[in-house]
């Protein structure tokens, strides 16, 4: 019991222990190079090499998740931190095989995505993240709107003109993908003129796309940056504003109470005034 | 009478239903999806089916907008709300037949415009686009100064290009459409290196249009930007901002008559001290 | 004398009547619908239609700026508005004949130019210009800031790639309207491709302009919202602000002599009481 | 001694002196166009000349600098300044000749760089360089951020596409360009139906990219602004918005003892109108 919670002890202390963590980095980085480096034609020998480091790293990965979940009280507390998760997934993930032919693109794949736990190691990375995943909620609305639109014009340029160029307009799905491209500004007039000739008015369809797809993702960003703008006037105003309004509050109770206390003096004065006046009578 | 009364009770509690929203919502998107399902080549049965979905469909939007103008008082006050015009208009017009086939374009076209209906369903997707409407106003004057720009630039295009390339400065429409292309720097290179054969002075012609455009949409997205701060500072103001002001503006007028009540008080006082000392001596 | 007088009190008004004023909106909305119509073939008749129109636009013109010439007081305060010397140019410019073959195109050009009176018509549109006019000295520096990166990526483009592809890189002038399609994104692939086959590292000139480029413009545009943002929020200050901070400075002020008052008003009490026990003793 | 003084004091008069400093930003300007005009065909006599005046405004550059070194105290001081390095830089570098033919193409690169004088000479432009310079650090984490998000791209195109072109998809690096220029929208569709044709999903790969990246590019944009803004609102109160916080801090103190002195007072007039009442019993 003792040993164990020694154990536990000692882990915590690694976990906590900045060269270890900056270790971590590196042999994040590490793996990130060795996958960038095998899509590369490399000679034999260096793929073997490549083979040990990538086993050693995956030994690695997969003792630094064991040793947190111990210095974790317990699993539900591991699990209870939404990064823990996300580092589990990936290192579990990537025990998928590289050697076996059959899931070796998806064993290389999912080893893409260790890359993935810079982001969960750096802590200025997950401040990022996460602002970034605030952030999702009030766009998906505007999202929603985007999509009408492009159902809409999808729908109708499928219905128009999927005899003049399947390739381009052959169902809604293709459709979409078209208007995505016309949206990018993407060769867009190759796309119109094709139309127009069948459809001289055609271009009335494209620029009215244009304009409320713009309008739309402007607006779109606008919604960030206010939101994020009111995030931090928030944040602001929690650590130093309040101190204003707050102070000018309390000034106006205080005022208030010692208007009233002068008038009752007032009243006071002026009796005692009066009783001086008559007893100097 | 009395059934009348307790018919319009009932609808109100229908039209009021949340579950009722929900299947509105449902039909809705059904609607699209049979919409989209049309662009695919589909089996003669399948067609039936949509058939006969269609009508349905047609018949559910037709009942629920008459349960709406029976809840609501009176047809004056139905229609007074433009979001009910909105459906009105969007339900009439599908009832344009599918299976005729001289109307039938147009029949189908006008049933993709029922996926529009989210939009006055969903109370978070209505209030962005009264946002969008709200925000047109400003922008009209931009957009006349920008389309003034396109215009001088397009009927001097086609004074002097015309006969370079028809195709593209053949008239002022047709340079119009040029010019918007050569805005969203659509292969805008070919356009201007073919003009520069003629004129080799004409990429003063191209760069400064670029210039402008840029310069004047820069100007429109901060008309928008600073539109909606201005608005929002506005609503957070009267929520919130008030009060300080407010405060700080009766603090003002108490400390005035405090101030005066002091003196007043303090010649008593002395009075007093004076008369007490004659008394005294 | 009394006749001049009364004449020009007489183009006074009429400079001031919104009946004319909407009536010479009219005739530059004609005119330019006229510059328009002449881009497309149109039949002799018409154009002996044209040509009479024409002569009667430019008399109006001319009697109008002539009305509000004599309506001013004298020409040197006439000339001293802008928008007066902008509105004089355009008309003077537009004498120029257009069945004169020599100058025909350039009449043709000029008169293009009318549109613009628009602008100097419209208050809501010279407000914007204005509003663009001002903004341009706080642009100057970063534009002189994007010409340096441009004439250096330039000078050093032209030095090298000038062997490679003379029609992009031949000197410094054709290499800066190469970059500036780079900068646009123009098929700049296409640019880096073919100098990637002599210098393969030459992407770095590409991308580290690219990146170059994209920061400085971000930060124009950024210039510029600033400045629009302070300009409103002085203009705001001026009007409303202002208050709240000139009532607290003026209850600080208070305050302290009150404070004073206080201070002098508590030994005089204290006084009285000392007096008044001595004396009931 | 006193020399060397004199020769100091003289230098340092005219290092300040306004006329110099124009006649310096007329040297680079002078030498900015010797650059872009060697970049023309150019006869061979006017080479000479060209050759005379590079030597001349070497030397004069040369002979700048090191009255700027004489004119400061010392050495140390002259190189603690981050302009004065930046200009000893590319003096120096332009000190390698152009006439030998094996460093020929380098001096001359090298001389390109002297039109960066321009912005340490005028005082704008080191504004808004120093500008740039401070943004930097705030967006740093967000470029390793979107570069995370290009390599994971890049090593999973690398792994399914490098078969269907390597030219774009061969290794690592070359994907990463690929996906730079799918990022820039230039003729990404090009790339995206070409991997359509193997793997028909392939479009999720390239609109999740595309959306991500924009999203983070987005936030990139929206961090400059924030904390140019935030900044630009720190400068603002240090100069103005103390004063009410501070005015309001100082009332509130000062109530506060006003509110205490109060109530003694009120106790003191109390007790006196009770020995008034009792003694005028």
């Amino acid at each position: 019991m003792t040993t164990a919670n020694e154990l536990q002890q000692r882990f915590i202390r690694l976990r906590e222990n900045k060269a270890f963590e900056l270790f971590v980095i590196s042999v994040i980085i590490l793996s990130a190079l060795l996958i960038g480096a095998k899509t590369y034609a490399i000679p034999k020998t260096a793929l073997q090499i490549f083979y040990v480091l990538d086993i050693g790293i995956t030994v690695f990965f997969l003792t630094e998740i064991i040793v947190r979940m111990i210095a974790d009280a317990s699993l539900k507390k591991f699990f209870s931190k939404a990064w823990n998760v996300f580092d589990f997934i990936i290192v579990v993930a990537s025990l998928v095989p590289v050697d076996d032919s059959e899931a070796a693109l998806l064993g290389r794949l999912l080893r893409v995505f260790r890359v993935l736990r810079l982001v969960s190691v750096i802590p200025e990375l997950r401040v990022l993240l996460n602002a970034f995943v605030k952030a999702i909620p009030r766009m998906g609305y505007v999202a929603l709107l985007m999509f009408i639109v492009f159902y809409i014009y999808a729908a109708s340029g499928s219905m128009f003109f999927h005899k003049i160029n399947p390739g381009l307009w052959e169902n809604i799905s293709i459709s979409l993908l078209t208007l995505f491209r016309v949206a990018t500004f993407e060769d867009w007039t190759d796309v119109m003129y094709e139309t127009m000739e069948v459809y001289p008015l055609s271009w009335i369809y494209y620029l009215s796309f244009i304009f409320i797809v713009a309008f739309v993702f402007l607006n779109m960003m606008i919604g960030i940056v206010l939101e994020t703008l009111q995030r931090e006037h928030e944040e602001f105003s929690r650590e130093h504003g309040e101190g204003e309004a707050a102070e000018v509050h309390s000034i106006e109770e205080r005022t208030m109470k010692m208007s009233d206390r002068l008038e009752r003096m007032e009243l006071l004065l002026a009796d005692l005034v009066a009783d001086s006046k008559s007893s100097g009578k």
